[in-house]
Order: structure tokens, then C-alpha cells, then sequence
């Protein structure tokens, strides 16, 4: 996990704004609009919501694209249509959030007759156009309402900068999730929404990257998959996938081509700063928790990290500011046993910021040790003002280092709290 | 999981006193003792703690015993002992609570020298006595304290009833948790503590059964191995397994051999009651879950069902009496998708209690259907009686079927509450 933005504090939400605004500009190539409207759903017509409907449109159709979707076997109609698209050219995408469009009668030619008319409208192939929907799962698209939007949405095209797309693409995220490094003579630009599953009804992580450099498909494909493995596969925010989740990188070719090397870089730092984001934005959570291991294959040392941050009792000490540190190596012990890989206790050490708290098969912590990490778990606590923009970029340390393997994994999670309960128990009573 | 206790309702803390004394009767041959003294413990001399010290003592040593322990690569040290002692021969168990023994630099020399005063004491081979531990994890055994109680302890032996018993292994487990079955001409007797890893620090389930029918030790271990398969490993709390998790079974001989079916049946009525007990007993459980699985293998069934009862989402929705069901697909497709196992939307029909809220690749739900489930969902829930005794043996109830496969699972588990997280979070502040 990238981690050069962990010294960016913010003392209000404008000083936030102020840095998304440093965002707003869309490579090259890349047109946007976006429009919100108010429609009473079908399955609860007393209810009045809003939508926001957006459009994205490269100025050429391209095959410099690709995309990772959610492994789920029940996902969402765009994520069953996107994936058919692979390979062929698109032009853009029609995204909307408030509804997921999942597990529904009409899903499939209520999102094709959207694209037909947003196509028709912007005056392209309908079948250029990447559909991408974010929100309640089991409601249908107010389909009607969205083509009566599609005159007003074309209309707009170029309008939208990358603030507005990003305010857009929200559910009830906390605040815009977007940045964007200059990568040769071009720049690499991204937004994400989402917070893991940890949304009631409304799933779903989207992340779009555009960049004006040259990439070939098969870069673009190639890169994407190793970046978004150690980056967005690499954060748990409840343990769950959803239904939706999607990621794309689109490249404009508007600027000359750089070094392999290079763009991943680029991509890594933009990936691992959204990925880092969609935890911290997460409603109700307190901490942000890295937990990183070093020591058998990688494979195991990610399932170690994630069976850490995803365990409940660990989750839920570190909302009390407790460094009850046994809980790290239960999680791990559980996870590993359960899978037949050996731990020889001896041999593992485990760090909480820079304090040893277990070693040579004990743990080592006494009064003063926990006076100190529980110091530490109350500094790096978000502060309710995280509900609004993230007050900083702090994050609570665990390392687990094993004396066998060459493996390493850095995993980022949240802690479990009062709030996140309350959150997804009441949403609906 | 055994369903026959279903509808017992004690509506106080006094019949459930009751309830158990029915039980307090241990087996012929089977022995007990339990004392109570304070420590202060070396990590934290200025607290002042109690311990249940118990014995239970065979009249005579046998092989006819079995055990099942926790698969955690992070074992404490009386899992270590007791896989040591498998196939040869015990004569009791010397059991304690408020100390795990786990990760600490003396534990195996405490727990062996407990053993042989305990043994001296009682008049037995201290090698024919499996130790036992359950509570903090890190500390070290009070094992001075625990030393001078070993003549009061052997003097008295058989003065300490099942109830008793079952009492003294408690942590900080909400009641008692113990039944017995009658089986041919004896009886199966068996006590459980523990609410999976739900207790900060105090981990562990550990059960022990004992019969006075003659049982070989063979048929010990594969029926014990079947039924702690279709309970015990049914039944999730919060995902997490304790290091020291351990299940005892051992047969006296006192009385004439049943039948092997027979004995199952039995041990299956007994396992499925305690297992059932300690996901009700958790501090903070609000619902018990039952999620009934059809279709693919029975491993996969038992995945599916897992991944509903361990999802956040799911638990938090339960929680709050919302009949949030598409978070059962949402878990189930999620867990499916990572295996890469299929699952066709159209072949998945999903009930809660006794309605369809799912069939033919769409949500079946309406402000009716909503409103109904939300009734159910408040009427199952526990009532803040559950501290004490639990006030009723109520279940959510969810089903999912799909067309494919024959395979079956039925898992048990608890929803999410604020109240979880306050007890896990809030232990040590």
C-alpha cells in the first residue's frame, strides 16, 4: 500500500474542498456531465428520492481500456453487461447511483434502454457505452425518469468537472474520493465511491481512472490487475464484497506514451490513495487500521492480514482504544489453522506502532506498554469531523513478522464501532 | 443442528434454575469438585481476581475417551497437553477458569506442576489428568494460589453437583449451560461454557460429556468427530475460534453398550442443545440465526450458510429487526464468487420464516411482506432477560435452495448489536 499521502491533515471541510479542487481537471479527451432528479421508485411509490445520472464520453471511441469487476456469483446487471464488453470499444460510461439495478425483473432492458437513449441524445453507439449503477439492491431504475433526463444530460457534456463527477457517483459517502499525478507529458486521474459493504442497501465500490497517455489494452490490463490487487483487493471494511464493485482504467492515447514502469507507479499511488480513502470514508468508522505481515508466501501473509483486520473482537478493540493485542494473534492462529499452515509461536514477532508485544512465544506487555498504545489508539482516532471530510491521514500500525517465508502483505481495515452498527441496524426503522 | 428443545420458554431466572437442576445428576463413575479462591495476578498486582478451580474425577482410568480440539496454529498450552494424552489412558480433568494459559513464558511448567499436586492430593497419577483453561490470554497461571488448593479440592470430591460443575467453568458466560439424555440403561451428561470468541480476553468453548454407558474408544471418536461436525462447527458467533477451544467426551462403562446409531442420536440431542446455548448465551446477542442451506455439496451448503450468518451486513440488519434479504444473497454470491463456485440467479429461491423473499432471479418483496418479516424479526428477538437466563429458544429462520446439488447445512449464529461492540470495546476502559 502506497503510503505517501499519510502527512496530509485537514482542519475544515473547505481546506478539503480546497484539495479536491486541486483534482477538478479531466485528462484529455474526457468530457463529463452529470444531472440530479427527483423520482418516486416502484416498489415504494410514497417515497420521493434523488438521483444523480452521469456521462462520461472520450472524445473517440477506444480500445484502450480495461476492467476488474466483483468476483460475486449474484452481481449486478452493469457488472454482467460491462463484462461482455471487454476486449470491444467503448465510449464512455452512464452511471447512476440510488439504485444498484440487482435482482430485479427488468434490470437488464431498463440499463440497455437508458444507454439507447443517453447514446441517441450525445449522438453515438449506444453500444459504446459502459453502464454503471450503484445503490439499493432489489429496486428497479426509475427507467423512465432517466430518458426524459438524457436531452439535458447531453447538453451538458464538458460541463462536469472532476469534483462534480465525484459528488455524483456518491451514495452516502461521506465526501468526494478523487485525485490525480502527472504521469509523462499527461496525468493520471481518478475518483472511487463507496465504503466496502458497509453501506445499508446502498454496496458497491466504483472507481474510474482516466489518463491522456499512450497505453496499449494489454498494459492497461495487465497493470491494472497487479495494482488493483495490492490496493483495493487489499482493504476490508466489513469483510464483504458487493454485488457491483468495479474498477476501470481508460486511456485517451492524447499524449505520448510512457515506461511501463512508470505508469504503474502512477497507478499505484492513485489506486492506493482512493483504496486508502474508500476505508477511511467509511461511515462509522474510528480507526484505520494497517496491518501488515511479512513471513510465509504472499498469499498467506494477505489471508493472515485480512483474517486480523477482519476479525470482530480485534475490530471492536481497537474502537476502545484497547490494545489488546491477543486478539491479533488469534485472528491469525484461527485463520491459519483452519488452512493447515503451520505457526511456530517462537517464531513470530507482532508490533503495535513501534512496541514489541509479543515475542519468542510470549507476549510482552505490561502496565506502562499499555498505558502508552492505548495513547497511541486514542491519537490516531478519526474525529467525528471524518463524517464530513478526513481529518488526517493517521492510521494505527500492526506488524506481524514470522521467521519463515519471504511473503509480505500490507492489508488496511477499520475498526468496529457503536456507530457502524447504528448505521446499518437502524437504516430502515 | 438437533431442533427437539425448540420450544421451551422460562419467563424467569428461577426456572431456569430449574430447568437445569433437572440435569444436575452427573453419570455413574464421574466425580466432581470445584473451589473458589482470589489472586492477584503478576501482571497486574493491583487487581484483586477470582478463580473456579474444579476436578472431575473417573472412579477409575480408562481409554474409553475422545476429544476434539481447537485447529488454531496459536494453541494455548493445555490443547498441547491434551493432544499429547490422546490414545492413552486418563482417570479426570483438572479445569480452571479467568486464565487461558496461552502465550506465556511458564505456562507449560505451571499447568504440569497444578496437575501434580492436584493428583497427590486426590491419590491418582497425576499423568492421567487432562488440564484445562479458559479466560485471559498472556497471564500467567495464579499457580501458587492454585497449588494450596489442591487438599481442599480432592477433599471434595463429590460434593459438587452438574450444576455446580457447569457454573464453576463459567467466564463471564451469561448462565449455566448444561442437559442430559437418557441413553439404554444410563445417561449422557454433558456442560458447556462459552460464546464462541465473544468475550474480550475470555475466549474459548470448552464442553465435556460423559456417559456411564460402555462406549469403545473408537466409536468415541468417529461419532464424536460426526456430531461436533454438524454442531459445534455449525455454529459462529463472531467468525472467530478461541485457542483454546476443546470438546471431551469419555464413557465410564458403567452400564450395558447401546446401540452405535443410538449412542449418536444421543450425543447429537446433547451437542446440538449446548452448541444452540452458546450462541444464545453471547453478551450482546440480540437474535439467533438458524440459516438452512440446500443444494451444491454439504461443504459448500456450509460455506454459504457461514458466509450469511458472518456477514456484518447481514448480523446488523437482524439486529435491528430489518428484513434486509438482499444481504443473504449479497454474502452467499460473494463467498460463492471467491470460490469460484456458480450460482445462476434464476435456480436460488430464499425464504425468511415461511416467506418467499426470493425466486426467479428477482426480490419478492413488498410494503406487506416488509412489514411482516419486521414483526417477526421483533417477536424472535431476545429480551434483556437473556443476561440471566435465556427467556426463550426462538429462531430467525432463512432458507436458501438452489436447483443444483444435494448437499445440506444447517448453521447457527448471532445478529450484531451496539451491545457486542460495547462489551468488546469497551473491557478494559
Amino acid at each position: 500500500m502506497t503510503r505517501w499521502w499519510s502527512d496530509l491533515v485537514f482542519s475544515s471541510k473547505e481546506e478539503y474542498e480546497g484539495f479536491c479542487r486541486r483534482y477538478a481537471q479531466l485528462p484529455e479527451g474526457v468530457r463529463a456531465s452529470t444531472v440530479r432528479f427527483g423520482f418516486a421508485p416502484v416498489e415504494r411509490p410514497d417515497r420521493q428520492l434523488l438521483m444523480d445520472l452521469s456521462l462520461v464520453v472520450l472524445d473517440e471511441p477506444t480500445v484502450r481500456w480495461a476492467a476488474r469487476f466483483t468476483s460475486s456469483a449474484f452481481p449486478g446487471v452493469p457488472v454482467r453487461i460491462g463484462r461482455a464488453m471487454q476486449g470491444r470499444p467503448i465510449q464512455g460510461f452512464v452511471i447512476n447511483n440510488r439504485i444498484a439495478n440487482v435482482g430485479t425483473a427488468h434490470g437488464e432492458e431498463y440499463a440497455l434502454r437508458v444507454r439507447e437513449r443517453v447514446g441517441e441524445a450525445v449522438g453515438i453507439d449506444p453500444g459504446l457505452l459502459v453502464p454503471s449503477s450503484t445503490g439499493i439492491i432489489g429496486w428497479e431504475l426509475p427507467v423512465e425518469r432517466m430518458c426524459e433526463e438524457a436531452g439535458r444530460l447531453a447538453a451538458g457534456l464538458g460541463s462536469a468537472d472532476g469534483v462534480a463527477l465525484a459528488r455524483a457517483i456518491m451514495t452516502t459517502d461521506a465526501y468526494p474520493k478523487l485525485c490525480a499525478v502527472p504521469v509523462g507529458e499527461g496525468m493520471l486521474w481518478g475518483m472511487a465511491k463507496g465504503a466496502g459493504m458497509i453501506e445499508p442497501h446502498l454496496a458497491t465500490m466504483l472507481v474510474f481512472l482516466f489518463t491522456d497517455v499512450e497505453v496499449d489494452p494489454e498494459v492497461l490490463d495487465g497493470t491494472l490487475g497487479e495494482v488493483v490487487d495490492r490496493t483495493f483487493n487489499c482493504i476490508s471494511v466489513d469483510g464483504d464484497q458487493s454485488t457491483s464493485d468495479s474498477v476501470f482504467l481508460v486511456s485517451t492515447a492524447r499524449r505520448e506514451r510512457v515506461g511501463e514502469g512508470e505508469f504503474r507507479e502512477a497507478l499505484e499511488r492513485v489506486c492506493g490513495f482512493l483504496a486508502e480513502q474508500v476505508v477511511r470514508n467509511g461511515e462509522g468508522t474510528g480507526h484505520v487500521v494497517r496491518v501488515e505481515v511479512r513471513g510465509w508466501d504472499d498469499e498467506v501473509a494477505r489471508g493472515v492480514g485480512k483474517a486480523v483486520v477482519n476479525s470482530p473482537l480485534f475490530k471492536t478493540a481497537i474502537a476502545g482504544c484497547d490494545p489488546n493485542v491477543g486478539r491479533v494473534l488469534s485472528a491469525a492462529g484461527a485463520w491459519l489453522g483452519r488452512r493447515g499452515v503451520g505457526m511456530r509461536p517462537e517464531g513470530v514477532r507482532v508490533w503495535m506502532a513501534d512496541q514489541v508485544v509479543f515475542e519468542k512465544g510470549r507476549f510482552l506487555l505490561d502496565r506502562e506498554k499499555e498505558v502508552l498504545l492505548s495513547s497511541y489508539l486514542r491519537a490516531t482516532a478519526m474525529e467525528p469531523s471524518g463524517k464530513v471530510f478526513p481529518p488526517h491521514q493517521g492510521l494505527v500500525d500492526v506488524r506481524l513478522e514470522y521467521e519463515e517465508g519471504e511473503g509480505r502483505a500490507v492489508v488496511l481495515g477499520s475498526d468496529l464501532t457503536v456507530e457502524y452498527v447504528h448505521i446499518n441496524a437502524d437504516y430502515r426503522s
